[in-house]
């Protein structure tokens, strides 16, 4: 049987398991005083621990061991999505991305978006499952939801190590995603609604220097467009390993 | 307002809706007489024709007029999978496949299997929504839930332009897909179950010439794995065109 695994981003700090972890651990996994769990810290870090207390609001642990530590990814993703109307294809998209690997998600507002607000606990929620699941050890960041001027005006300033794209339906189509990828960067992309960019919105984008890309032929859903590209991403610098 | 699209696979022999179709025109959207529809019969077709007939078991059509005709695309994937314990899973898959283009899904069952059966109608409506919804006007072909050696002995002749590959969990790692798949060929994939293939699985398979590959340093969902693959090939496609 394979140890059971756990998050909590600072064990080291921190000797207990958080209310829904330890919860999990007395009621669901029956574990006992001295039973030994690995520790996530969505960091990069793996440790072994030893629980000393099962209790199902705050089951408590010491002897805590680094077992595994990843180096940091060579590149960083940051994926900035218009949230579709259904929450819970947010939610499939976070556990694919996590499985994948991906370093922060951003929410915004903008001219065609179908939902105006979003509730970041589930997805981190997923976000953790799916951490837990796939061995990759990078919790994604979630930030709270804004407005597209206010993405823009955040990344301003475009250091040189950085590329900044966007997804963008025009005839004759923009470069595919694929073509414009250089390996070993940092990465801003932005998929718009479902109804996409406004051209305003688009001009702004272009003027302040986003790349405008293509997904291919197909319509993609704004979840699929999300998985996409961090797939995309990840196999660019498989190919070229 | 765009025109509503439907599918029907023989258009210009039938002059009638499915019945879900036609409860759908007659019921949600109240269709009327004369009013014009489109639809798809999910082998690259697209026509127009008009209603001469609401009724919500049987909507009747006439004046079927070829719109839009895609050519077959130039490869073609077929995806052969152990399914997953949930079946939501795998219509999520269905889902993003179809919307990225897929020829086929097969099931099978192995040595680790999850899932003894499948329901195909299910899936299959599932891919008909996301044709309607990608403009991918491809529609998937799905099998009947099969055994792992049943697969490989149906696709024991290997002509030369197809390539036959599993994903497969080694140390070393195999190759990444995207060292493997040479363009325009006719692709083969297996993907197994969250338990892998056995030891003797792989052998057989290795023995009758299918290729192990990687999927990464993540460890993948089966339908993330499903998605992963047909969305590298197109990619792999994109990036060479």
């Amino acid at each position: 049987m394979s140890t059971y695994v756990f998050y909590e981003p600072n064990p080291l700090q921190q000797s207990y398991l958080r209310e829904e972890d330890s919860f999990h651990a007395a009621r669901v996994l029956r574990m006992k005083n001295g039973d030994l769990i690995h520790i996530l810290d969505g960091k990069g870090k793996k440790f072994e621990a030893k629980i000393t207390q099962v209790d199902a609001k705050k089951t408590q642990f010491n002897q805590v061991q680094l077992i595994q530590e990843t180096p940091k990814p060579p590149f960083q993703i940051h994926l900035y999505l218009a949230p579709t109307k259904q929450m819970e294809r947010m939610e499939w998209m976070v556990e694919k991305c996590t499985e994948f690997g991906i370093h922060s998600i951003h929410f915004f507002n903008s001219r065609y978006s179908e939902r105006k607000e979003i509730k970041l606990q589930r997805l981190e929620k997923t976000a953790i499952a799916a951490l837990k699941q796939s061995k990759n050890l990078f919790l994604p960041q979630f930030y709270e939801i804004s407005t597209l001027s206010e993405i823009m005006k955040k990344n301003q300033d475009k250091p040189k190590d950085h590329q900044y794209l966007f997804a963008h339906i025009a005839e004759p189509a923009d470069p595919v995603l694929g073509k414009l990828i250089q390996v070993g960067q940092e990465y801003h992309v932005l998929v718009g609604p479902e109804g996409d960019f406004s051209s305003e919105e688009s001009n702004a984008l272009m003027a302040q220097h986003w790349t405008p890309f293509s997904l291919g032929n197909s319509i993609l859903r704004t979840e699929t467009a999300g998985i996409a590209v961090t797939h995309a991403i990840h196999l660019l610098h498989e190919i070229q390993a």
